[in-house]
């Protein structure tokens, strides 16, 4: 362990986190909003002077470097710096007046989850909207990330910081540089971002609206500004193009790489795309079928909701255009069985992924196979290539660990009293960084009724659940602390 | 495949069935239940004549052996014979008049979930309540271990026969003969039996009564003879001697036979039976805790009520004698995480089962130490005896498929319009093999209102369940039906 030079890389965390507040000061500005003005320069200064005062006490670490375990204490470390900090301009401007509750929305925020304590939306001003949105787009593709790609100077490791942050299984290695990789990771968010952008302003958005909005949908966060969601711009065409753009950032961004540079064999071989959009057109249909005629009145209608609907939840992003509680039951359990998949790996979506289930499904298969055949030789083969053991394992550990960590979660959220299904969900939906549940936390509904000591477990778990759970849950086990 | 020693092995089946069908006879003709005798003399004689019909048609396969998937088809078919059989008594006596239920009680029976669709159970006369009860015992210990115990001279392969249906990763082989083992075991099944029964009668229950619930408690079932389960007899000596041998059902039956040996080490240095403990006596603590003062005056009655629905719900018996549903929300959270576990390996419990989920979880902190050392070499180790990766990878699939299929049983559930809380929960209950759940199949509740379709799904769950997924699912695999 060097907490010298973890400190230092995560005193570039603070300075990063300082300079996304330009964009909603000037915001502050615009609008002559001036308590949230000086909220926000507030809190970005708060961050600098931490930073100097690392800098200060961490002047004899320059000659260290990071090692895995340091690693794994600075992505996790990372990601609360940059809540604790975020949540200041909330908390200053006194527009959410306790500390727990901005904690809680914006661990929400940068882990893409979309849960809010908020119970009126429109009410906040326009500056701490568009942050609350921002920290969406920034936990999207990955603070680390971010840092890797702006400061590759600073020599660490970064595959395996990425490694540490990213969702799914493994990074692709797009081009043999991490720091080039990291780049074009974030080259493709922005052009997704910019692309969506301007579509939702040919729909009758304002640039405000349509940034924020687009905010939500590529990092699949859920964050809106209205306080009926999407549901709001009451607009087949607005619809739509979130629909889009939320199966785009479900998809592993390598294939959108691959798309851009011509490769399209990459695409039509990949498994893990199949499953995802045959899973995302199958509960579509499902749900149209079933809300046809029963909640909604032409079969057209019926698809622009349950698509909609379904994006959202299987991306794990969390937008509404529909109180789906008031759905049929068998649409519901679909929505409901939609949130143990999740999006692709490599993409913002959270959740277990669709590589991993389809992984597991295979290895299932395979053991039967055994069963049949004791001494054959069955590979799992993905996308053609043979997958290796070890990864088999890493995979069905962290299906375990899930399900045990959405039981634990289930639990302290009945402790405070809220009944099984509420606590359930609540648990699917923070984990597994969705946002909305069923219960008292639907999609028309909020968390603000949970106890604190309920709001930092489900920071703790929306963190987990975006770091994928090792890299969260190692810093428990002894090993890790050991000499 | 060799069709006709299957057929042929499987005809014995249906002699087992039919000469367990003398004691609801002898019970009918001791009260004048003319109508029910008939019936069930009626089904019997059925039998009877299939077993001369297979036998006849058969007669050339003497000289054939069961292969390890003849094995696989054997079990599951034995599973389905032995409950269309028992469901004719309740139907030809007219006391179940649709077939579709009748199958479902019987396999809820025999597969010891004691999930029921009868809305009166007193009605029913003694003979067919007996019945109903048995079909749990005979279950409980597995048909075919029964016939392995009493059918030696068939010459098949008992210990793979056994280890497809018995419950747990693997079968301890107590003695080098396996029919010797499967003797064993219902030696020490009887013996808790007759134990049992004598414990009961002390408590003022007559001959019958106790008799049918101690077939409901060894067998982890869960039927009783009364409208409202065991809180009929609203005793503290009853709860507490049924509470203390669902416990007992939920262990090892292998540790019964070393403790009946002498042989304590073998009891004191067992993983599971510690963890089983552990999580018995957490839940009963914290449930104890919450009810008290809230629903129950005294904490003597909080624990009783705490440890008996505990232990009902852990061992996956399913006996009632409080509606917890009406008890406070924590309490039911920790009762619906119970359904996830399950009882012991080797014990006649459902569910995932304690040895699978230590051996997950030990397998999940494992790869926390190979994200930090990966070059490092750490062996999963369970009673200090390391666990072949293989036996890990096979709980692995066995897991994934669990959560699979409670997922899919869900959907089917929810399509018959059943809210969320209720489909889930009745997966769980059914596919875990415990019989309540939440909602509108709760421990007061029955499963009468679903349609036909769900129940026939339900009567299919519940033997995957009881068979550990891989028996029954592997008749669905390709690779199965290859030459």
């Amino acid at each position: 362990m060097h907490p010298g030079i973890v400190l230092r890389t995560l005193s570039y965390i603070l300075l990063i986190i300082a300079g996304c507040m330009i964009m909603p000061a000037a915001i502050a500005v615009i609008n002559g909003e001036k308590n949230e003005f000086f909220a926000i320069v507030l809190s970005a200064g708060i961050a600098v002077v931490i930073f100097f005062i690392i800098k200060f006490f961490s002047r004899g670490s320059d000659s260290e470097t990071l090692s895995t375990r340091d690693g794994f204490l600075f992505v996790t470390l990372s990601w609360i710096t940059a809540s604790l900090i975020g949540a200041l301009p909330y908390y200053i401007s006194g527009a959410i007046p306790s500390f727990t509750d901005a904690y809680f929305e914006t661990m929400s925020g940068f882990t893409t989850t979309g849960a809010s304590i908020l119970t009126q939306i429109e009410i906040l001003p326009q500056s701490l909207l568009f942050w609350r949105s921002l920290t969406h787009w920034l936990g999207g593709m990955g603070i680390v990330v971010l840092t890797v790609a702006i400061l590759p100077a600073l020599g660490i490791g970064g595959l395996q910081l990425i490694n540490a942050e990213a969702p799914g299984p493994t990074v692709d290695k797009l081009t043999p540089r991490i720091a080039e990789t990291a780049k074009i990771l974030w080259f493709i968010y922005l052009g997704l971002t910019v692309l969506e952008t301007i579509l939702l302003m040919f729909g009758g958005m304002n640039l405000f609206d349509a940034l924020t909005h687009t905010f939500g949908t590529v990092a699949t966060g859920g964050y809106s500004t209205k306080n009926t969601s999407v549901a709001y711009y009451n607009s087949a065409y607005i619809d739509g193009v979130i629909t889009l753009f939320m199966v785009l950032a479900g998809i592993n961004f390598s294939l959108h790489f691959w798309l851009l540079r011509g490769k399209f064999e990459n695409l039509l071989k990949d498994s893990e795309l199949k499953g995802y959009l045959a899973i995302f057109s199958i509960s579509t249909l499902i749900i149209t079928w079933n809300v046809s005629g029963t909640t909604y009145n032409s079969i057209g209608e019926s698809f622009r909701f349950a698509s909609f609907q379904v994006a959202s939840i299987l991306t794990t992003t969390g937008f509404a255009t529909a109180d789906y509680e008031k759905w049929p039951f068998m649409s519901q359990a679909v929505l409901f069985i939609l949130m143990f998949v999740g999006g692709c790996s490599g993409s913002t979506g959270g959740g277990i992924k669709v590589l991993r289930l389809i992984t597991l499904l295979k290895q299932g298969i395979n053991e039967m196979k055994y069963l049949i055949h004791p001494r054959g030789v069955f590979t799992l083969r993905i996308n053609r290539r043979p997958v290796k053991k070890d990864i088999v394992y890493g995979i069905s550990g962290f299906f375990f660990l899930y399900i045990l960590m959405l039981l634990i979660t289930t639990f302290i959220a009945a402790s405070s009293g809220a009944d099984v299904e509420t606590s359930f969900t609540s648990a699917l939906a923070t984990l597994g960084n969705i946002g909305p549940g069923f219960g008292k936390v639907g999609p028309t509904d909020n968390f603000a009724f949970f106890p604190a000591y309920v709001k930092w477990w489900f920071s703790f778990a929306m963190l987990a659940g975006r770091l994928e759970l090792y890299t969260v849950l190692i810093l428990f086990t002894t090993v890790f602390w050991k000499k």
